[in-house]
């Protein structure tokens, strides 16, 4: 395995899978993108990456609309919206081969768990990403800031460990920022003290980053709700610093105004992430005893949001 | 006392002071009503009450700009938003005289403690009102349904009391359903489980009580905070039974579609009662030792919409 080249199958080609797969492909790997909307524009025009750190363009891309067409991949980055994750074991199927890595570049706690209790063996790692970018049209993503992937995965084997690692120093030498973690629970809560607050507080209120952390009273309630995902993350033998939680306020309002995933999505009246980043996260912690109150409120409002909108 | 007829001053001459001032008045109380705004107006044309029960006119009701220019009363009816509350010690006293009895007709926790502190001896009443009335226009009520209204003393001595029976029984004969309860807290505590959940849950979902009662996430979290109202009750020494939370639910489901006063103030960008409802029983179960984190969580959602109107 170690001689030779992987292939990468992206799934979601959109703010994350198009910029990582993107960057993949400019360094000379293999990449397979799966585009569900657009298709036949993007198999024309290929890929357009505007990024803050150049931009490139990839007119010859391997577009894909379904996984029944693609070839078998070494390494599945699926970079989908977990709303889509149900597909998941059917979409995978034909492009798996034995001891294939799935790679969830995904946010929200327990959807590698799931999988993994649908596809029984199949080595399964979590992937979080630091990185501002969205999707500007079909095959044509816009990189404005940041861009570091962290990997971790499901179960250790030697055999996934060594995959890994060969992913990790792939993206690293295609220019991306790139770390390998030994925990994916700590992986998944500590994004999550992030996520949690800043997503479901922007689509509630109907506002954006900073307007939450100019008023005391919303501040408080960030804060607040940062304290009660350290302390979900604690139930689950996670240990995250009050620092770490002073970094990710200092860091916010460093911020420029910033509208999360969840509140494009709400926007744009799709369905929300709310899943992941707070109905399996409440579970969790519940499972250990600990009932994360407003936690629990964020996501009984943002399902009323949703109502609205998703019958 | 008992054998002549008591003079009524009505602070705030609207959906409530218009209305139950307005039918004192038209049994041939004496009624003096300070008119804050359209003054020139009201003194002009009277009062107007269009009311389920049959409209009436009062073209020759007493209207005062201010407390200063009124005659001193046996009882005062305080009917202004208590977002006003700062301001009534200065504006009650032109028109107390000894014995003189203040009910406060307004909603939340602590308002007759508060006002007691600054002026001590005076006897002090709170009234809750189940009524759905609104102000059309300076001097114009509409009254929609119900209008029962309860006492209950701050203080008991012989004199108030047998001055709030007296009261009670005028507003009977005018034609209202009143009622004397023997306990001040239970009867603002019974109230709160209502207010605390639709006031504030109307304005931060930016709906109506009707869309919140038929999405499940939304109907739980409503009876999640009612549980949490009778936590606080109970802290503070008062009995809510479960039962009586249940008939809230189903009395709610029978209401055609409604907003909240405190819709109305945040639509209308004035200030909201935030600090009866919310921040005065927050205080007073932490006193206890009890926290309540939804009904916080709610408080400081309430704050930051206000902070994007007022400032």
């Amino acid at each position: 395995m170690e001689n030779r080249d992987l292939t990468y199958a992206v799934l979601g080609t959109g703010a994350l899978g198009g910029y990582y797969g993107g960057m993949l492909a400019r360094g000379g790997r293999r990449v397979c993108f799966q585009v569900r909307t657009g298709f036949e524009e993007v198999k024309k025009q290929g890929l357009m990456v505007e990024s803050c750190d150049g931009d490139f363009a990839l007119p010859n891309a391997e577009i894909y609309a379904a996984t029944g067409d693609m070839p078998k991949a070494d390494v599945v980055l699926v970079c989908l919206k977990t709303t889509a994750n149900h597909l998941l074991p059917e979409m995978l199927k034909p492009i798996l081969k034995e001891d294939s890595l799935v790679i969830l570049v995904q946010n929200g706690l327990l959807f590698e768990e799931e999988l993994s209790a649908d596809l029984p063996g199949v080595p399964i790692a979590g992937a979080s990403a630091f990185i501002c970018s969205f999707k500007v049209a079909p095959g044509h993503i816009k990189h404005c800031d940041f861009g570091h992937i962290s990997f971790a995965l499901l179960n250790k084997s030697e055999a996934a460990c060594a995959l890994l690692e060969k992913v990790k120093d792939d993206f690293i030498e295609c220019g991306v920022e790139a770390s390998v973690e030994a925990d994916l629970p700590a992986l998944r809560w500590r994004k999550l003290v992030w996520n949690i607050p800043y997503n479901g507080m922007t689509v509630v209120m109907e506002t954006s980053t900073d307007k939450l952390m100019q008023d005391p009273e919303s501040r408080k309630l960030i804060k607040d709700l940062m304290l009660e995902t350290q302390q979900g993350a604690a139930a689950c033998g996670v240990t995250i610093e009050s620092e770490f939680i002073e970094k990710m306020l200092v860091y916010t309002d460093s911020m420029v105004p910033y509208a999360p995933s969840m509140k494009l999505d709400y926007d744009a009246k799709r369905p929300m992430e709310i899943k992941g980043i707070y109905s399996n996260p409440l579970k969790a912690a519940l499972q250990k005893g600990v009932e994360l109150k407003k936690i629990r409120m964020l996501e009984q409002q943002l399902y009323f949001k949703q109502s609205e909108y998703l019958k």
